[in-house]
């Protein structure tokens, strides 16, 4: 070895920081620590057989001959999947910009200015494009975000409706696969049909879902279904293409309440399925609706305009068994890039793509036609179907040989599907596949009356960065007013905000990966596969299952696909009343929500007060509901951050009881290499492969949540979208989800090894008992283990100084900015508190940092409670400080401008918030989730 | 075509902008503008034979076929090219960052803290390692650094010393081409001997060198030969290679004087030559006469530490003909790198990769040794030199079969070079290529009398930033604190600061481009020849010349090589006693230092009042020389940024004399696609790829220098450095130069095609016309042409504001800062005057943005002149205001914080300048160039 390991680039803190810690947390060595707080009991005993840990040089390598496996043809197969250039600027510096993807989840808004505007640009595209005008800010993908659409819809029914949800037959199939998953728990029935004439619209729909166009390629007038839908009383919502829809006309003017669809071939690579941002628009009497995330204009303390997520009280994470959706992801980085791609080509660079596909297609019909093949009567927009009776098999392995995909639809039927990268020549070579000649361009033939009349776009942003040097300046000022891993550290218990190297990432870039569409052919995809099997194959391994299915593309999804796995098990085995999930108090929300979404029951188990499972009300628990326990779903370490030793107690109970337990692997970052939950009593956990395993969170996405079981539950794991093969519908669009970021957990584990991350948890769990020891004394630790150790995480809690100083958690927050820092995780699982988990990418200069912040923080507020200063006129009130209100000409604080914005001295790497304290109540009541007119702006 | 053409997205103006802009300007069209302002004798009737232009996607394609042709086979060539891992969080944040490489050469010190830094970082790894104190901030590559080296020697030596200068047998053969070319016009004998016997030093020699280790891989103990060159009153200058360094006692501590090099095997991939940093250190006494740019410590307003370029009146620019050295660029994005490389892998680091390159070599050479190949009696580092009577081109061809490339010494004679990144199937492939076996690890058996015992490495920098994500914030602190292209423009006259794309930038990073030798067979390498050659013939087109040869890595080694070519075609001729170089007063002041390098004496002919050439000198000036005239020397557009409407006539005049006609490359921007040197009269031109061309300037380089020539000159262009291929030796170490960044002008002309081109001159023209249109009223504009109009670039007048106010240009370029802006070209041509050089980049609101900078601060200047301020206190000389300065708690000066820092109002994009007005002066009398220690940065 040359270099030192990954292992050691990738932990932040050298041999020499590690003693220092130690010795500071009271003990002799990792090991030592790591007897001392995780109990023995789950300790596994088996070593990973994960291969032992390479360069990053040598795992690229390796990586890159899977690429070569890969043969990235020209692809026109479509359905939902289309080849789209990614704008070289827009790849460097957003895809390829640690500022943009190793960014935190907006919560903190304040410090994440720059991908809500470029969010509020993805919203007021979609609102623009699709004619609804409140879009939320981007969900999962199409065929999630239709199951979103199909639940919103029950929800706006009258309570006398039934439950019956009408699909229209030209539906994409994998969201007719997820449909079904996703309708069968919840009581919903589905209901196929060709909805182009409204006379099929089945009885008592509460909803209907239409596709636009469909995936046969018709593009249908919806106006007349639409309308019979809405006197039927039933919800419309309309899958839509957004590039189509630069051309015809916009669902929310033939009068549909909501519109969902993909925005991949807005820049986004097909990536072998994903990740991609699916998106939902809705009339605005639905607008509280909304499942997912809402970024709206609100004003901050100095009457500015300052952008925040909008109506959070809808958000799982606090609605929990109440909640109507368990989304808690948003595909960030993709909305972001599909945004920037908008902003880039502007509304005559949108029209003029669209027309390029349209106009491709047609050329292509009328060059079959020529030929005497049959493409149908039915107007369309960038996809041909055409009839080759008992020939599609030879036509699709013809234009293979030429270098181009195309899709079978059946023995008789060929698809071929034009977008924005059709040339002249996969054009003559898909003709050549069926025997025609290329013909002249033709105009593309869209029905005169679904012309779209109406402009899009609109907003200056889309037209004031259409050179590349505008465009760069654009991006960067957005990445340079937030802050992600890249400026400090982001201490955001539950979050694991790690490391997430440059090695990693960049493989996600190369082309043999980015540009394979999911559904190509087996022989050419044989790279991907390889890479997905190894994953999955080490990925169970580290967590102790029989098996992993990356498929779930976020925890969420992860969630369900673990529940329906443990529902469908048991109700194989006949025991079909089993509806009950116990969940503890300290649950993630989104626990409960899944669990609802799986047709479950929540009910809630009690906390001690350690923090732990509180076992006697387990007992009563179990007990009550008796025949009725499904499963148990517990996170371990728990939210609280420590190592419960009752764990397999807890496990054996339910097991007794018939229960299967589910273990959230949200904080797996605490257990790797040291213990495996399949081992110690788990029957399925998801991971989240976006926090232990490195992928980037991204701004706010993607995630990626594997579901893993134990070897009962294998046949139980999700099918692939377009093959019925096991008993538990897809939670994906994509059989593999969002495998276009795989290389990254894959490098990850391949770069670090067994000892990599067994090194890593041990440093993981020795930062936060560090930071627990050095702010024990300011803060109080609210929840500790035996040996009063913490695990990954400690939660400091502030409740009691709330009380003496009015000085809330909150406003720490907002004064750690002031500091250089981005807060912990505030109020969450206990409110009053804040939760750190420093991880173990950070150095001891970083933590000793942060530690010293807090203690700052700390003397703040007790000058607050002892009256020498009151909190509103407190610089902890008042933060974040931003530039504009340290350099403004007049100061009248309490406090002096260096108290106010260097106070850990001056830096000329300092931070600045480019607003000020966001009020999120007006937003609230005052909701604007488009882009405001630029006047609003005002300096 | 899907997208609006790249030419669309590289011209920052739209139609309509531009519009409004002739509008301002008074002409109806670009045409018309361009009729008015450029004379009609040199517009060129010519069109372009550019292919017509291709998307960026389909020119990447392209490229991609060309990588495709290449065959980056394992190399262990050697020879001063060596495999090397650039860390990925290096290339992604630094390599791949416009941050870093859009940003110009930091002479606005203040606004370039982050490059200065690591440029300082460089100097100290460079003066660490070579033992010798005072090192600059790097040269073109290792071969110009030794021909600088050989120029310092003479330049130290006393006036009686000879002319000789001594080389060691075992320099590098490109090395010893180079100097053979430098050393003849200057008149310098070089003698070549074996010096390890201090007995071969020639009599009378001003000078030596050494290398060490030789490139025969023999590590010769240079101590007496030292110590007898020294006796004789010679300089001794020491090629060496840094890697070994780390192992090997250093130059300086065995006595030499200077010590050169590269460091290209610190990161930077091989590129097929280039671009990597040479770098030159010399003891204490000689630091004056270092060659190229130093950065060294000063002091700011505020009495911090604050970096900037050293001693800068050495500087060529500054002493024209008194030049000593023609070098104006340094290797900065390179030198970055290798810095970074060090600071990455601090000492120990460094020590495990050298251990690991001498351990393989001796591995190898005991392999071999066990197989009865005879490998030297000589101590190594890294190169085994085996003899193999007769067998050496079997051994390279079965190595090659076997994937990895050695080097063929002469028939019977193989080397092999072992690096960082050697494995053992690399040294079994190669035993196997000799029929030897590999055998056990073995110790790299350095002479104990060349161990290194002393400490390197050893500031905290280097011992800081080795986690990944230190690293990752401390390069990205790093590119915070400078001002780059991506912030906002850089209107520096004569250095066309346009677009660097991202599509022309990613090809540099791909491996089928960057992992190849420069020695590497040719059939490995016919995609890397295919591009060279398209280019080369695409660059000749553009100019109207026969011919053109891209190895001068830099303008200055361009000038040289056009000089040279000039210079062997006369005595080609007999005609031997030309030696007069005719050079406008205007020049830039390395067209002098080029000509005297060139072995030519420089005349200076006037300029008249409006800065054209003065006829009447000029023909005054050819009588006087008459014989004596070689060549006369001209900038087109002048460097006064005219056309100046005389050139056809200028260049008739010359060639009447018996003269050539050398037209400077530097402004080609306002001639491309309208009118070619080589048609309107020039004989040889460089080009500079880094300005018209779109190759970044790196943040001061790398720059590209090519050099075009009429057919008579075409068998006088460079030779290659290892074939002795035509009467002008090389002028750069490797045969094509910079290779590894020359996919950016291919991408650029394959994507602009004949009409972007010429779109982008007259875009370029347009926008200088307009701010000299816009800022007339407020700053007289010096020269113009007949029309009144500039070309591209204008020049504004500030002395007799200056006069009356006191106003200096430096005061305004500072003040540009606090509006946001790096500044003009300040007082070149002319003192006392800003020139302004908008480029074809920036969009309308960006000129207009500027031109309200400029008018804000002329009122500035006014209230100074009024006496309503005085000067001292005014905001001018205060300029640049730190957020550390307008934070302060006391506020005591003549205006308010709201004017210091947002004199255009506050802006959430502001950028704070890290430090304030820096002290040249005391820098220079209180030299340090080495990392100060930490406690100096005490905020």
């Amino acid at each position: 070895m040359t270099d030192r390991s990954f292992a050691d680039r990738h932990i932040g803190t050298s041999a020499a920081d590690q003693d220092a810690m130690l010795k500071a947390v009271g003990y002799p060595s990792l090991e030592a620590l790591m007897d001392a707080c995780m109990p023995d009991l789950i300790r596994s005993s088996d070593t990973l057989a994960l291969p032992p840990a390479v360069s990053e040089t040598r795992a690229q390598a390796e990586l890159a001959d899977l690429a070569a496996q890969n043969d990235a043809k020209r692809s026109m197969i479509g359905l939902g999947y289309y080849g789209t250039h990614t704008p070289a600027v827009i790849r460097r510096n957003v895809l390829e910009n640690p500022s943009w993807y190793t960014a935190y989840t907006p919560y903190q808004a304040e410090i994440s200015q720059g991908r809500l505007e470029a969010l509020l640009n993805f919203q007021t595209m979609v609102g623009d494009l699709t004619g609804l005008p409140v879009a939320g800010a981007s969900l999962l993908d199409e065929a999630t975000a239709a199951a979103e659409a199909m639940l919103l819809a029950r929800r706006a029914a009258k309570r006398d409706a039934g439950e019956v949800f009408a699909v229209d037959a030209r539906v994409l199939p994998q969201t007719l696969a997820v449909l079904k998953t996703r309708a069968e728990p919840v009581g919903i029935d589905l209901v196929v049909a060709d909805l182009a004439d409204p006379a099929s619209l089945p009885a008592g729909a509460f909803g209907v879902l239409l596709q636009y166009p469909g995936a046969d390629g018709a593009l249908i007038d919806w106006t007349a279904t639409t309308e019979a839908a809405h006197a039927a009383g039933a919800t419309v919502a309309v899958a839509a293409d957004l590039l189509a829809l630069a051309l015809v006309t916009a669902p929310g003017e033939f009068g549909a309440d909501i519109a969902i669809g993909s925005t991949q071939r807005l820049g986004m690579p097909m990536g072998f399925g994903g990740p991609h941002a699916g998106y939902m628009a809705v009339r605005e009497s639905l607008q509280r609706q909304l499942p997912g995330r809402l970024v709206g204009v609100s004003r901050d303390s100095a009457d500015q305009p300052a952008l925040r997520l909008a109506l959070q009280a809808r958000e799982q994470h606090i609605r929990r068994e109440k909640a109507t959706s368990n989304i808690c992801t948003a595909q960030v980085l993709p909305a972001v890039i599909a945004a920037s791609y908008a902003v880039w080509h502007g509304p005559a660079g949108l029209r003029r793509i669209a027309e390029h596909a349209a106009g491709a297609a047609a050329r292509l019909a009328a060059s079959l036609t020529a030929a005497g093949i049959d493409t149908g009567e039915a107007p369309f927009f960038d996809t041909v179907t055409a009839g080759v009776p008992g020939r599609a098999d030879a036509v699709v392995a013809a234009a293979a040989e030429a270098g181009v995909n195309v899709r079978r639809v059946d023995v008789g039927t060929v698809a071929v599907s034009c977008d924005e990268t059709t040339t002249d020549a996969d054009l003559a070579a898909v003709c050549g596949a069926f025997g025609a000649d290329l013909g002249a361009p033709v105009e593309a033939a869209l029905p005169v009356a679904l012309r779209r009349e109406s402009a899009y776009l609109t907003h200056p942003v889309f037209s004031a960065h259409h050179s590349e040097t505008a465009m760069m300046r654009y991006l960067k000022r957005l990445a340079d007013v937030d802050y992600g891993l890249d400026r400090g550290m982001i201490p955001l218990g539950s979050c694991t905000m790690k490391l997430n190297a440059a090695a990693e990432m960049e493989p996600i870039s190369w082309p043999a990966f980015a540009d394979v569409h999911p559904l190509a052919p087996a022989d050419q995809t044989r790279g991907w596969r390889a890479l997905i099997d190894q994953l999955e194959g080490w990925l169970a391994d580290v967590c102790g299952y029989a098996a992993v299915s990356v498929q779930p593309n976020a925890g969420s999804q992860g969630e369900l696909a673990g529940l329906l796995a443990i529902r469908a098990w048991q109700h194989d085995r006949g025991e079909t009343g089993r509806d009950v999930c116990l969940i503890p108090a300290s649950a993630h929300g989104t626990n409960a929500a899944s669990a609802v979404l799986a047709g479950m029951r929540v009910v809630v188990v009690a906390c001690d007060e350690a923090g732990n499972v509180d076992l006697a009300d387990l007992d009563a628990k179990i007990a009550a509901h008796a025949d009725r326990l499904a499963a148990l779903m517990v996170t371990y370490p728990s939210t609280h951050g420590v190592y419960e030793s009752t764990i397999v107690e807890v496990c054996a109970r339910v097991h007794d009881a018939g229960g299967q337990v589910y273990v959230d692997g949200a904080n797996l970052n605490a257990l790797l290499g040291w213990a495996k939950p399949g081992r110690f009593g788990a029957d399925v956990s998801h991971l989240n492969l976006h926090k232990t395993f490195c992928i980037p969170h991204g701004g706010g996405g993607p995630g990626v949540g594997p579901v893993a079981v134990a070897e009962h539950l294998v046949p139980f794991l999700p099918s692939d979208p377009l093959e019925a093969t096991g008993p538990v519908g897809p939670v994906s669009q994509a059989r593999w989800g969002s495998a276009g970021i795989l290389q990254i957990p894959w490098m990850y584990l391949r770069m670090m090894g067994p000892e990599g991350v067994t090194a890593a948890t041990a440093s993981a769990v020795l930062a936060a008992n560090y930071v627990a020891a050095r702010l024990g004394e300011h803060f109080p630790v609210l929840y500790a283990g035996e040996h009063g150790l913490v695990a990954h995480e400690c939660i400091l809690d502030l409740r009691e100084l709330t009380k003496r100083s009015g000085v809330t958690v909150e406003d720490v927050a907002k004064r750690l900015i002031d500091y250089g820092f981005h807060a912990p995780t505030m109020s969450f699982p206990v409110a009053g508190t804040l939760m750190v988990e420093p991880t173990e990418s950070e150095d001891l200069a970083e933590l000793d940092r942060f530690c010293a912040a807090m203690i700052g923080i700390r003397a703040e507020i007790e000058a607050v409670a002892s009256g020498a200063v009151g909190v509103e006129a407190s610089a902890l009130r008042a933060a974040p400080h931003t530039a504009a209100v340290v350099t403004a000409d007049d100061w009248d604080r309490a406090y002096t401008r260096t108290e106010a914005a260097h106070p850990a001295g001056v830096s000329t790497a300092k931070y600045w918030p480019p607003v000020g304290r966001i009020d999120n109540a007006w937003g609230d009541r005052n909701l604007a989730c488009t882009c405001p007119p630029i006047e609003a702006f005002g300096e």
